[in-house]
């Protein structure tokens, strides 16, 4: 495992190669090596027997030759609901042709251009291509806030494209979008490269703590990620990378800091102060950003160490800060759990440490939003389980919305107590008894069987895993019950709840209900927005004057600190129980 | 010649190594070479004994050892009459010192930092360096335009500097500004090293022409010689590189042009259209300028091909462009000699080819304005000629302001004819005899005997020398004349003659009304103003409101182009009579 996570393979042990998540399983094809203990415990004997072991209890001796399982393709939701903008770009690309001097006209060749185009100024990098470029011929301009960036020969203003990014702790998603058209001509979407250094972000800051080029190796490797995604949507829509002139990146705060090759320790550790939380606009050669040279990046602004400019991203694609009337809720669930309330006259936002469970880490058999992974999940008293899996695939695992389902059934059915524990065996109806099985000496929930699956193997929910569940769905509770406390507010006094983050697209709000993790009055009220992060981005792309929109939702949203609220633990506590 | 030329030496050869301007002796001294002709006929007796011989009439066939004669420390004017201006640069530096962020104040660090200084925005850059200072200590905060560039640990508050360039044709002059004072801490003036490819632009152009790269190599040369400046003022002073942030630059439009690496070559042919005329703003890193990173240069603009950012600088200092009452002129006489005309309600400019002659180019025994230059003369009837030189050193030639006083002399005692031809012989008196000599079989003027000059050499005027007077002085006539038509003004309604350039303060202008380069009428108004290019960028560098200011004066004021008026070569020919 070391040797693949080094070599840059896409290895994504969440138990930290301790030989019990089964993440990191490869098929060896020749000289096969007998299954240890750990395999044995964690792979099905049809994978043992096809050649798959445990690459992370697994030492090399000699050469050998490993198959990789390959990642399926991300299909998580990249859509959102979209606030309609006008299409006024950051850049523009003007079309001149400029007529012959003449003595009784001495303006410059720029000034010229000026007039032209109603610009002001110009780089010295434009001088020089005005310089050379043909000026008997068609000249086509780069533009950028009345200063002029960059000539092209000839009519380019059909290319013309621009990257909304949204960076996620586990995923990363780019749009690429027509500056012409508003249209988003192709996404590609692909995990974090940074998930090898931790599946969650303080793993990662720790890691950087903890080696001295920590920093940097989390840049490259997720500037890499980025860049070949790039390369593989110019290659798939035939443009060139010159083509792109213009990127939105969003993310959480540390994200975007590691993006950018800045530390973030100062966000983990007490009082959490980013270095920076403003929006942020440099020049694609400061990040090595295989776009256009003269083109420009601009990191939306964050709310905190823990809100990031995904979260004002999110607003932004609601038009939340805008809103009048009833206060409204926003909770974009991901790798953590943001919530932030208000309207037009004011917001309070809060993070919580929901964990990566509903995106797949810790749980067993969990994995994120792509085919095969149980999306959908119901019992009815005496019968089979009844489930849906992501495009209809056999399946492979439970992504987060599956797993607050099970979770949400478990309860209904009483497989488990208040407390998350699973009744004793004896407690249990004949029908209940013939869903449990055991994992690591403990009892679990069999969600499909053996003959089901794609591995051959069957998926269950571990007493560990509804832990999980209760650690992550606590956390939002809690947060929602400060923050309503926060405002002096009632629930019923909430108008819509929008739930952002691919998982909060697919998540059922019965069964959030239904668990408490939301308040049931709130059930009704639930809007889901998909990855409003991604709307937002896009947004911010299409239109530059929404920058200002997301300075002002900095500006009046005012961040509450759970871990300092002497309320939030006990809260927190009694809100895992179901 | 050509290996020193090759090798980066300041060899000045205006004949352009034809063997009769003297410019590129050499001392030789080892394997001394027979004297050829040329080197007889130009140099004395003394300094073939010496081991002079000319560098361009010499084919080096084996190993030789060569001393080269130390430029004469150029001592010529850099100050000028000066406009008071606030002290307000371009660049600030504060100094903070941060509190320990607590729980309460979520604050990022840059925001820390805006909230102090009152900035808006930060660079990439300035982050990461945010990122790795000692929080806990006094950090000095850069910035520009509210806009943080950088982070310098402790108090570097007091070095705080910047640079004024105005680079001529023929000299280039950096000043050293402190910009806490305003105070002029250090200058540093050299020889414009692209010489070497030609004495005037159109020579210097033509080189780019003809040369695949030799507009980088006009660049390289010029910018090499103003960091090696930079290098000397930084040593000199005892300051770092790293303190200078802010740098005007101000030039004829093709001296910014090849300074810039961009052709000129639309501006030397018909219609002369610069490639830009307005101002520029850049970073050091992108002409390699050696100066802090993150500090910005700053061209001031241009009028036209031919009047360039340096004239704005002469108005500038003059704050000519605000004058009320009567129109004013300002004549700068460089090696071209561009004319403005106007006051506050409008301006029209014209520029003549008045050649180098008053800058020593194309005068047999002239020099720039340094340190033994006679720069004034007289003689008196029966009298042995009188005349100063600067620094009162030992002769060494003739600077422009001499060779007016003498060229106004040989008219006042007809030594010749109002065509500019000396009289023969016979109809002079003994008087002026003693003062006759030959050049190239010409007659020529003695102006120094053998026994006075630094070299043991004869100083002359020749023949072709006081043709090249005439060519210089009747362009700028011409000139002045076609304004006043043009704004359909008499001369007595005329204010202010500012005489701007260096050889502008030392002339005096009893000679130039004598030989009817000023109009007579003009003499008395006449106010020498030296270096107002140097003076009028170091105001820009101090304040850097008078960029508004320099493009004001760019837009009022109007380019008359003297070469399509039917009227100007009469005038100019007419005007070249004495």
């Amino acid at each position: 495992m070391k040797l693949l996570v080094d070599e840059g393979f896409d290895i994504n042990p969440f138990c930290g190669g301790r030989g019990v998540c089964g993440k990191c399983k490869v098929k060896i094809t020749g000289g096969l090596p007998e299954p240890n203990r750990s395999d044995k415990k964690v792979l099905s004997p049809q994978e043992l027997q096809e050649g798959h072991r445990l690459s992370c209890q697994f030492s090399v001796g000699s050469d050998i030759e490993i198959v990789l399982d390959e990642d399926g393709e991300i299909t998580g939701l990249t859509t959102g609901v979209v606030t309609e903008t006008e299409i006024k770009p950051a850049y523009k690309k003007g079309l001149i042709h400029l007529e012959k001097p003449v003595l009784e006209d001495p303006r410059d060749f720029a000034r010229r251009v000026h007039d032209e185009l109603g610009t002001e100024t110009i780089t010295l990098q434009a001088l020089k291509e005005l310089d050379l470029v043909n000026k008997k011929k068609p000249i086509t301009v780069l533009s950028r806030a009345g200063e002029i960036v960059g000539f092209e020969p000839g009519d380019t203003t059909d290319k013309f494209f621009g990257l909304a990014i949204d960076i996620g702790t586990t995923v990363v998603v780019v749009y690429l979008l027509d500056l012409n058209s508003g249209e988003e001509v192709d996404v590609q979407t692909f995990y974090n490269p940074q998930r090898r250094f931790g599946a969650d972000v303080i793993s990662r800051v720790n890691h950087s703590i903890q080696n001295k080029d920590g920093v940097q190796q989390l840049q490259e490797i997720l500037l890499e990620g980025i860049n070949s995604g790039i390369a593989r949507l110019c290659e798939r829509n035939e443009i060139q990378k010159e083509s792109i002139l213009t990127t939105v990146i969003v993310g959480n705060t540390i994200m975007l800091h590691t993006l950018t090759g800045i530390n973030a320790d100062s966000i983990a550790r007490i009082p959490y102060i980013p270095v920076f939380a403003d929006p942020v606009k440099f020049g694609p050669g400061e990040l090595d950003l295989e776009i256009n040279s003269r083109g420009e990046i601009h990191l939306l602004p964050s709310i905190s160490g823990y809100i990031g400019a995904d979260v004002i991203a999110d607003m932004l694609a609601v038009d939340f800060h805008s809103l009048k009337g009833s206060p409204n809720m926003l909770i974009d669930i991901g790798t953590n759990g943001e919530i932030v309330l208000g309207n037009r006259r004011g917001i309070v936002g809060c993070s919580t440490a929901a964990g990566p469970a509903f995106e797949g880490a810790n749980i067993t058999c969990g994995m994120a939003g792509t085919a095969g992974a149980v999306s959908e999940f119901s019992l009815e008293e005496g019968n089979e389980a009844s489930y849906k899996t992501i495009d209809r695939k056999p399946a492979r695992g439970i992504c987060g919305s599956g797993l607050l389902d099970i979770v949400a059934e478990l309860r209904r059915w009483e497989f488990i107590k208040p407390t998350g524990a699973f009744y004793p065996p004896e407690e249990m109806t004949s029908w209940k008894q013939s869903f449990m099985t055991e994992y690591n000496g403990s009892p679990a929930f069999r969600v499909v069987g053996p003959g089901d699956s794609e591995s051959g193997r069957e998926i269950i929910l571990a007493q560990k895993d509804i832990r999980e569940v209760q650690l992550a769905k606590g956390a939002i509770a809690a947060g929602i019950s400060i923050l309503m406390e926060e405002v002096g507010l009632e629930l019923e006094e909430i108008g819509t709840v929008f739930l952002a983050g691919g998982f909060g697209n697919y998540l059922n709000p019965a069964s959030a209900a239904a668990i408490n993790m939301l308040p049931p009055v709130l059930e009704e009220k639930v809007l889901r927005i998909g990855n409003a992060a991604g709307a937002g981005a896009k947004l911010a792309l299409l239109n530059k004057d929404l920058e200002k929109q997301s300075r002002k939702i900095k500006e009046i949203t005012r961040y509450v600190e759970l871990s300092v609220k002497p309320e939030f633990q006990a809260r927190f506590v009694s809100a895992m129980e179901f």
